[in-house]
Order: C-alpha cells, then sequence, then structure tokens
C-alpha cells in the first residue's frame, strides 16, 4: 500500500457525519459540532429524519449527496454500521472513522459485527479506522472528528499520538493544554479491524508535521509488521511507546523453562529496542517527550549538571547513575575556564556546584563553558534567598539561542516562586521540569534512540545456516530431541536407548562408567521431579539399582515409560565451570525468543536469562556480550566458547523459523567448560 | 537525655538574633524580618553597633540583655560563632541555632574552628543545631527562624521535615504552599556538630503536631543511634526518608566478595527497613508522603481499583504488580452487589471498570459497595464527554466522611477539566494525583510501615553463640582462617599444611586423592588469578606436577609462598547442589551485615547476594527464606541445611560484634549438599 493514500484522511476536501441529530448530547452531534469549530472544508451530516442539523443542511443518505466525500464519520448503532459503510464505498468515500461501539470488545455478538465488516473491506476500496474509536483530530489542516468535551483544544505541534485507549486519550488531550504539548494529530486507533497502528505509523512518517509519534497500546496483533514499520519510522523520527498490561498476573506455570522465564511482556521490550522505539513506563514520561522529544537530541550518555544546591546535585546524580548515564568528565580546561568565572567555594567539577547564592549571570557564564562540550546538560535550580528563577530562565534560553542544537534541560525545584520561570522555559521551547528524575528519563531514552540511529547493524546469514525439518507433532524429550539437535550440529552428551536389562548391559559398553540413567517419555518434562533420573552411576552394581529405581518410581507415578535412556556423564574428566540454560520460546506477536541464562534445576528460582528477539542482530549479540550472562561465559571459558554459544543461538532462531510448529526448545542444562559446550538434556515442545 | 528538653527549641519565650543590621539584605536581618512576622515572643536582636533594627531596640551584647533568653539564632563570621556561643551559655541561653556557615564544610581551616565548638560544647550547657544551616521554622506555636524568601510561608500541617540540605529545604518549603503541604516544623540540620538527627527524631517523638516525618539525608554518622531513635519513634509515626548519595561512582574494587558487593549504600536501606522508615527515591514521592501520610492508614497490600477508564486501570495494574502489590479478589457478595447498581457492559471484578459515562452516583453507589471490604482503594478518573470531574470529586469526599479510616486515593488524569476537582479533594484533605504510580507509591510505602508496626520480631540471642576472639593483626586466608572458622564450628573442609615435597607426601596420607593445593599466602586474596590453586588432583603424578605448577607460578608472579596447602575435595562422593558465597561485611555507619548469595568464582558477575542488618532479626530471616536465595538453599536442600546456613549467619554476625577489628569475611564456596554444607575456601579481612 502507498503511503500517500493516507493524504484525504488528514486533508479530507469533505467531510460526512453519520449519525448526528437534533439531540445536542448524542455522540454524532457532538462530532459535528466538533468539526463546525475546527474544520474548514464541508460538512454534510446524515440523518433520514431531518433536514438542518446545527444550522447545516442534512442528507437522509450518503448517496443523495452530490458531492464527492473524502471521509465518512460513522456515530450509530453497531448493527446499522455494515449497511452504511456499503452506502459509503459505493459513493465512493475514500476513509470511514467508525466511532461505534458494539464489536469485538463486547463479546460474542460483537465480533459476528466485527467479521461482517471485515469480509466487506476484504472486497471494498474504503479503508477505515476504528470501530469502537474516539476519533481523529488533525491541527493542520485542522478538523476535530472526535466526541472529546470542546473545551479540550489540543494545541498544534509536532507530536502524534496514537492511542489503543480512547478515555487515556482524552485525559492526555486535555492535560496537554495545560502542559504545552502541541500535537500534529491525536488517532484513537479503535478495534484496529483495518487500519493499525503499523499502517499508521507509516502514514505519519510521511507527515511534514510530525517529528515525534507517542503510542499507547496494549496489544498488537502482526507483531512483526509493528517492528518492520515502526523500525522505517524510527530511522526518522522519534517514536516513543507506553504498553499497558506489561506485568501479567502469571498464568499457570509452563512446562518449558524457557517459556516460563519469558514472561511480563519481555517480547514488547525487545520489539521495541529492536525497532528503535522508546519505551516509557508511565504517563508523565510519555507527555515529557510529547512535548520536549521535538526539539531535543541527545548524543551522548555523558550528563553535565550545573546546579546551585549540592542536594539537588547529589539526586541528580543518583538518577543518572541509576539510569545507566555518566557524569561527564570535564578536562583540565574547561575546570580552568570555571575557575575564572566562579566563586573560589565554587565546585567546579561535575556535578558543577555554582552556589547557592548564583545569579543569573553566573548561570550564564557556567553554560557558556561548558556547551562547548555538546553533551547533555542539567541545569538544577533551587529557589534560595537571592535567588533570581525569571531572570535565570532568561538566561538559559538565550545560551540556547546561541547553541540551537544544545541539549539543555532544567530542572527548576520548588512553587510559587519558580512557577514564572518554568512558563519562560517552556515559551521558549525548551525543556523543563519540577523534578530530576524527568530530566534523566528523557536522557536516557534520546540517548537509547540516538544510539539506534547510530551503528549499522544487521541480521544474521539465514543461508548460513543448515536447515532442519521438524516433522513431529508431540513433545520429544531426551533422545528424541537430541536427535534434532544432533542434525542442527549442536554439540550433545552421548546417549542410548535401551529397554530391559539386558540392552541396558549392551547400552552402557558405549557410554562408559560414570553415566547417567533417565527414564524414557515425551509425556514428562520433568522427569527429575518424579526419580526418574539416576546420575553417577559408577559401576554395574549402582547401574542395575538405578534401573530397577527408575522403574518403581515410574510405577509409583504411574508413568508409561516408552524406553529408557542411557548417557556418558558430561562431566567426565573435568567438572562443568557453569550450566546454562539455552533456549527459544515462540511468542505470540513477534515471533521467537532465544534466551541464554544460569541453568540446572534452579533456572526458575534464579531467573537469569537474557532474551533476544530472534533473528538476532549483531547490535543484539554485542549487547547480550556486554550483558550478565555474557560475561560470565567470557569470564569461565575461552573466547572460541563464546562463539559457539552465538551458533547455537543462531541455530535456534533459523530453526525456530523454519518450523512453526515448534513452541519452545529448553537445553538444559548446557555445561560449559573451558574449552567447549555439551548439551546434556533436551527437550522440544509443539 | 531527656526528649522534653527541647521544648523550648521548638517553644522559646524568647530570641536573641546575633547577626542581624541595617542591610537588609544580610542573613541576620531576613532572619529578624522573618521572625518579626511570624514570632510573637520577644526579640532581642544584638549588633554592638546600632541601638535599633526594623524598629526593635537592639543590644550590644547578648550580656547586656536583661530578660532571660531561650534561643539564639546566630547569623556571624565562623570565626566569631565561638566567642558569642560562650557570651549566651553564660546568659544561660538554652539553645542556639548557628546559621554560619564556614565550618568542617569547606575544609581544614573549618575543620579547626569545629573541634573548637565541639570542645566548648563537651562541657557547656548550651545545645546546638548548625552550623551552616538554614535554621528551623515552627508553625505551631509559629516562628521562622530561617532566611529562607519570606514569600515562602510553608502552611501548618502535621509532617515534619528534616534536612541535610539547605537548599532542598527551601525548594520543598516554596513548593509545599503551591502542593498544600502543611508543616508542623522545618528543621535545616546543618553539620550536626552538636544536635543530630537522631536527637531531632526523639524531639518529635513527643511533639503532639507532628505525625509523619520526612528525613532529606546524604550521610549518618551514628548509624547505630540512628537505629535507634528512628525505631523507637516509627512505632508511634510515619518516617519517611530521601537518601542522597545511593550510588557511588564505584570506588577500587574490594579485594573481600562480599565487600564489593555490599555497594550503592544497600547498609542505608536495611537500616531504613530495620528502623520502619519509609524509603523513598524522589523528591516528589517526599512530598507525597509529607502531604497525604498523616491523613492515611494502609493495613493492606490488596488493592481495589474503580475506574471509567480501561487503559487507566491497565497501567494501574501495572504499577501495582510491578511494585509487589496485589489486586484484591471482591467476593461474590461484592461483585453481586455491584452488579445491581452498574451498567451490564461494567466489569464487575476488580480492576472495576464503571465505564466512560459514569456518573458522580455510579462513582458514590461502587465505593459505598467496596467501602466495606477495608482495602486501599485507587479511584481513577478520566475527564470523558460526559464525566462531571466536580460532582464526582465531591462524592468521593463524601465517602470518606463516612468511613473516616478508609484509605481512598484518587487520581484524576487530565487538565484543565479536572484541576478544579483535584482542588475540592485536596482542601477536603483526600489524597488526590495526577498519575497512577503516585498512589501506588504511596500504599507500597504506607503498607510497608503497616507490616513494620504488625510483627513482633526479636533479635538473635547473643548469649547462646559462642564468643571466638580473633587477635591477629593481618588477613587470615586459607588455614589460617580455617582454624577461626573451625572454632566458630562451622564446617570446613579437611586441610593440612606442607612446605616442601617431603611435608606434602605426609600431607597426602590425612587428604587422600583426589584433592587440591593452594599457594600459603596472606598477601594474595585471589590465588586462582595467578595460577596458585590446583583442584581435581587425582594420584601421585598430579601432585607431584600441581607443587611444581604452584611454585613457578608464585616465582613468575614474583610471590613468596610462606607454606603450601592440601584440601580433601569436599566434591568427593556427591558433587555439590550449589555453590554460595557466605560473608560479613563492616559497614561504616550501621555495624555489620550479612551476605548470602551465588558463590563460586564468578560471584563478583552475578551479583546476586542478600543482605541481613547484623545481627539479624528473626523477620529478617524470614524475609530472608522467601528471597531467590533462601528459596535456592531450600529448593536444593533438606530443610536441615536452611537452619544450618542461618546458625551460620548468626555465629558471623557474633563474630563481627566481637572483633570490631576484622573488616570482612569470604567463605567462598560454601558447598550445599543434599543434607550438609562445607566450606571448602575463607578469608578473613582485618
Amino acid at each position: 500500500m502507498d503511503n500517500s493514500n493516507f493524504d484525504k484522511l488528514f486533508n479530507p476536501d469533505s467531510i460526512a457525519v453519520i449519525g448526528a441529530s437534533r439531540n445536542p448530547n448524542k455522540i454524532g452531534s457532538i462530532i459535528l459540532k466538533n468539526l463546525r469549530i475546527t474544520y474548514r472544508g464541508k460538512i454534510f451530516p446524515v440523518n433520514p429524519f431531518i433536514n438542518e442539523i446545527q444550522g447545516v443542511k442534512a442528507y437522509p443518505k450518503v448517496s443523495e449527496i452530490k458531492e464527492p466525500l473524502d471521509l465518512a464519520i460513522i456515530a450509530i448503532p453497531s448493527e446499522k454500521v455494515l449497511q452504511v459503510l456499503k452506502d459509503c464505498d459505493k459513493k465512493k468515500v475514500k476513509f470511514a472513522i467508525v466511532i461505534s461501539a458494539g464489536f469485538k470488545e463486547i463479546g460474542k455478538e460483537g465480533e459476528r459485527l466485527e467479521i461482517g465488516l471485515i469480509k466487506f473491506l476484504d472486497t471494498a476500496k474504503i479503508r477505515l479506522i476504528g470501530p469502537n474509536c474516539l476519533g481523529v483530530i488533525n491541527t493542520n489542516p485542522a478538523y476535530n472528528a472526535t466526541f472529546m468535551d470542546p473545551e479540550s483544544k489540543p494545541l498544534e505541534g509536532k507530536a502524534a499520538f496514537i492511542s489503543q485507549s480512547g478515555a487515556l486519550m482524552s485525559a492526555i488531550a486535555d492535560d496537554a493544554t495545560l502542559e504545552k504539548i502541541g500535537f500534529s494529530k491525536i488517532i484513537s486507533i479503535g478495534n484496529e479491524t483495518d487500519i493499525d497502528i503499523s499502517d499508521m505509523l507509516k502514514a505519519l512518517l510521511v507527515d511534514p508535521n510530525t517529528s515525534v509519534i507517542a503510542l499507547y497500546l496494549e496489544g498488537i496483533e502482526n507483531g512483526r509488521e509493528f517492528i518492520k514499520s515502526a523500525l522505517e519510522v524510527s530511522k526518522k523520527k522519534v517514536v516513543v511507546a507506553l504498553k499497558g498490561g506489561k506485568y501479567k498476573t502469571s498464568a499457570a506455570a509452563a512446562a518449558s523453562h524457557t517459556g516460563s522465564l519469558a514472561g511480563n511482556d519481555i517480547s514488547y521490550e525487545l520489539a521495541f529496542k529492536r525497532s528503535g522505539v522508546i519505551s516509557v513506563s508511565n504517563i508523565d514520561d510519555l507527555f515529557n517527550f510529547m512535548r520536549d522529544a521535538p526539539n531535543l537530541k541527545v548524543n551522548s550518555d555523558e550528563v553535565i549538571i550545573v546546579t546551585n544546591a549540592g542536594g539537588a546535585g547529589v539526586l541528580t546524580t543518583d538518577n543518572i547513575t541509576k539510569e545507566g548515564l555518566k557524569l561527564a568528565k570535564l578536562g583540565t580546561n574547561i575546570i580552568t575556564e570555571l575557575e575564572k568565572v566562579l566563586p573560589k567555594e565554587a565546585n567546579t567539577h561535575n556535578p558543577i556546584d555554582i552556589l547557592g547564592d548564583s545569579t543569573p549571570k553566573r548561570y550564564k557564564e557556567t553554560l557558556e563553558i561548558i556547551a562547548k562540550l555538546n553533551k547533555p546538560i542539567i541545569v538544577l535550580f533551587s529557589p534560595q534567598e537571592t535567588s533570581m528563577p525569571i531572570e535565570t530562565a532568561k538566561e538559559i534560553s538565550e545560551i540556547k539561542l546561541q547553541n540551537r542544537e544544545l541539549p539543555i534541560l532544567s530542572v527548576f525545584l520548588g512553587g510559587t516562586r519558580v512557577e514564572k520561570a518554568r512558563h519562560i522555559l517552556r515559551d521558549n521551547g525548551l525543556p523543563v521540569y519540577n523534578y530530576p528524575h524527568e530530566a534523566v528519563d528523557i536522557i536516557k531514552g534520546l540517548y537509547s534512540y540516538s544510539a539506534f540511529l547510530d551503528p549499522t547493524f544487521s541480521m544474521y546469514n539465514k543461508e548460513k545456516i543448515k536447515k532442519v525439518e521438524f516433522k513431529f507433532k508431540e513433545n520429544l524429550f531426551g533422545l528424541g530431541a537430541k536427535v534434532i539437535l544432533d542434525k542442527l550440529n549442536l554439540h550433545t552428551v552421548d546417549g542410548v536407548e535401551f529397554k530391559n536389562e539386558t540392552t541396558l548391559r549392551r547400552a552402557v559398553r558405549a557410554t562408559g562408567y560414570p553415566c547417567v540413567m533417565k527414564l524414557g517419555s515425551n509425556k514428562i518434562a520433568h522427569k527429575g521431579e518424579i526419580g526418574g533420573i539416576v546420575v553417577d552411576i559408577k559401576n554395574e552394581k549402582e547401574l542395575i539399582k538405578a534401573f530397577n529405581s527408575i522403574r518403581d518410581k515410574a510405577v509409583e507415578n504411574r508413568v508409561k515409560p516408552t524406553h529408557y535412556e542411557l548417557y556418558k556423564d558430561a562431566n567426565r574428566g573435568e567438572k562443568a565451570k557453569v550450566e546454562l540454560l539455552l533456549g527459544a520460546h515462540r511468542d505470540s506477536q513477534f515471533g521467537s525468543l532465544i534466551g541464554v541464562g544460569l541453568g540446572g534445576e534452579y533456572a526458575n528460582i534464579l531467573k537469569e536469562t537474557e532474551f533476544l528477539l530472534s533473528p538476532p542482530s549483531d547490535g543484539d549479540i554485542s549487547k547480550f556480550k556486554s550483558s550478565k550472562i555474557g560475561r560470565l561465559i567470557n569470564e569461565a571459558t575461552k573466547p572460541k566458547v563464546f562463539s559457539e554459544i552465538i551458533s547455537y543461538m543462531l541455530k535456534l532462531a533459523r530453526f525456530m523459523e523454519d518450523n512453526p510448529s515448534v513452541k519452545d526448545i529448553d537445553i538444559n542444562p548446557l555445561f560449559l567448560f573451558d574449552d567447549g559446550v555439551v548439551a546434556t538434556d533436551f527437550k522440544i515442545f509443539v
């Protein structure tokens, strides 16, 4: 689809409103009112029973309107929507915004209606936003096709907001006016029956009025498509997302370790990272980004603090360190220059403490010196007896005028005495906050965005990795899974199947002592828990004892083993340095996740696992290298072991891609030796 | 010291101001002005050169004032402070607030002056706040003995604020007026040369006007005394602290694992927990507690959400889960009642979604039903087309009037449309926030406080644990440390010393094969790093090879071994389930910390260690049991092993208490077997 197709959605020459009536409190009537106030094109109310609404001529049907129509706003009972849509399509209306609720969000009956829409849209030309949405606002050219209170008049600006929650959208639009956030567009995306967030992202990519796109989302249907669009967009514009429903009350424990570790929306976080989307945790952060990101660029994680209050500098430093940013080192030249303009008692090292009696001039001179470093600056102001907040705000604004690209973020602590100063800064387009952590969050987000823009990273070369097909329809645990992993050239411990004491004696000739015996079953994921595993078998006596014990335990637990398995002891000779978990988990939205973590029996208690979105990129792998687990591997083993684990991750990535029936893979433990690895237990879940 | 002694500090019959002059911008003059505006007792300016300041009769010296004096405010150059203090003491002035800076905070010269003060105070009767402070404000009876801008007039209320940062104090006092935070006292504590935070806590304990005490602190000299006072106070009043300087840029890596893991102010967090102090991370949290904690009690961690916007409910649920709180289950009775008053489309399960068209009446009816549960309630309001914020705020206030003890916290999202509603709630003494996370933070803090008040916990019985004295003046690594641990009845692996090949052959008779050989030295903490350890020695040939290798490595690394050590292989027979680190670290403020974590070579990468303030209480131990490490121990071993580890922790606690020369103890690894533990490497640092 061509992005430019969305032109007439945002810049329609004419709009029909279907559902306005004489009752001014009806949703359609409020929309009509909002349109009349904001829209300069032609408006056509449609209502079969009256000729005129709010002084505008009304038409009984869309088809009776002679002029061409670009956009229809539909706010009528859900069961009537399909017919009206058909009328609109016939009339060659290009876009419809369906406000009406009563579709899939209300259950079965609504779902039936929604399926009706989908079927119709399959062949229709009209494109649709909604249903079950609050509408759309454009500020330039202006139209307000929502039923928000007309009192909330969003200012024009550079931020577009797309929301999966209508209520949150009206709250934000209301607060935005007070907070002086300027919007290019506000879009309530509704049920996304046709146009979804990914489509909107692409549309906003080519919108010259939008430089920051803020998302509130609770779920994405097509995660891969989202990553693709978001990636494309965030190369040009800042995209910031607040994901609601991050913390799920845990469902029943998953059989797969990897699966149960991949909880709490880790896939969304990975998808955001992959596509350069800044992830925020709270509404206030989202606000701050909408307001300030259009005018800010941060290319460094080394922050300079200028403060007139030691305590405020200390707290800001805490926030900086907590968020993984650094205090910039100033260098002797800068310090010498600072010493020239600052009193003796001042601290010329970062955080630069210019003392409680700071004049606006002292702020100015300090900022002029450090501006040269072109690093993010947090200017702290605490109202003290001789402080001059307004004049200080003016000096800061002046510095910004002279250094347009310089990221200066102010934090004016206090209340009545600094309110005006905050307004001055905000009116001059400078970010100013009440508390240090707000400034730090913005710097962190924008720095991570610049880091995303910076390096060139590439995906793994799928073709270089062997394709292995998985044709089974049931879980494979143990030797069954080993066959697959062996095909992938993963290094697994030697093992043989046996059925009875006779074949056991043959089996041990292959493994030798010490060895490990396991019950064979594709039903029991955690055999250890029912006594189905005996390790460190050292001689024939122990071998027979182990077999009897496993058989007895199986009976006791009403398990029917299909066979038994005997493995070499992977520890033989040298003890494993570390036991890892290596696995893959199919995520319902974003494809697969590859997980590497602390393994062994206690993987689920320790929960120390790094996940990578599959297929991993160079960048993902280099980040993995500096993670706890990556450092552990590198510390414990030779470099080639790290490479080997990376190659295993890529193999699992391709395997998951090639075999959509596979849900999870657990290799746990994967023994790490000084110069190699051995997988000693393996499970594939379908 | 008797707490009531502070009466005349807060309720003086007369105040002298030393340092006021004709220049109205001088600090002393501003203080005089502030006192004249606020204080109803007698004011005596002291100035040797003039007879009258701001229309008040001035005296050349304190001694010339005939009337008795309770309090002196001193704002003169630092070098003159001591003499004036002496005059005041002679005149039997009870308290002095020394505003003057120029003491230890400016370096050597100031330190000399401060020592002068300390010496004098040793024998004087006068008590002192400061020096280097902003002063003190009391709201009832009122006096403002600070040089804050007179425009910032703190309201009267129930919160006392003690600050180690003057600038932060003036920022908070300024913002508090706008935010309608009421104060009982505001105390800038300065250098704490005499009266310190612990003293002030005790003073505020008996202050009937104070129900919440907020602290901003960057460091505490006497940590044990702080815990004692804070514990005493927090049994009666809410104490909340913001600690600045939490995140230190890491100093040089400590030789002790335990020491290097105990970074980032973990001791402060433990001290706060121990003494019932609520710890907050940001200034805004501190504000919210000051304003709202006096009127709130939270006895449950099960939160009920009432919302007119699904998205807001989702985000609040995220915050609740993230902070370790829960959503309350409503029960069928409540749900049935809710169904009666709510529309069919409403969600009667928690979060209770009463829909976008919610009327004030619907809020009221819902709240009346759930009020019975007496659990914390978050009422979310998003301004939607038909919403009535003001009337809703009134209904919520009404519910609170009828249920005085009910913790109802409102979150009114939005801006202009809800501002008035927020004011109504605040004026009625109800907590109301702009964002859900603020309400959740308050509930979390107050719940943890109520949990602190609730259980009876007791400290370990020191007398039941054997006393072992440590008389060495150097670090002990290996067998030297083993002797001490053996005296403590900790289970250590068998080991013997040897000096050469002959004594080595004797040594191996004691240990048998496999065995472990180590270089003996109290200088080298990490012997493995220089090749000073060989493990898994299986026979004589390997034994001799190991000895040669360790000797060669020692030469190579210019290390002079004092001897060599041969140990049994603790793994023999059965492999260790888990390797732990168990240690103790002496903290400069709060005594010792006991740490238990993931051990082995990679302890410092994994950084998974639980710390307990020593001596641990029952409560600490029961919390430890449910920590990751506690669960790991219980999962991996029999219950008696957990008990054994606890007994080891108590032994280390007593050992640290008895032997102040010991700085750190590292037992790493401590092997965990199914039914026992063995320490295999041990270090004691002095």
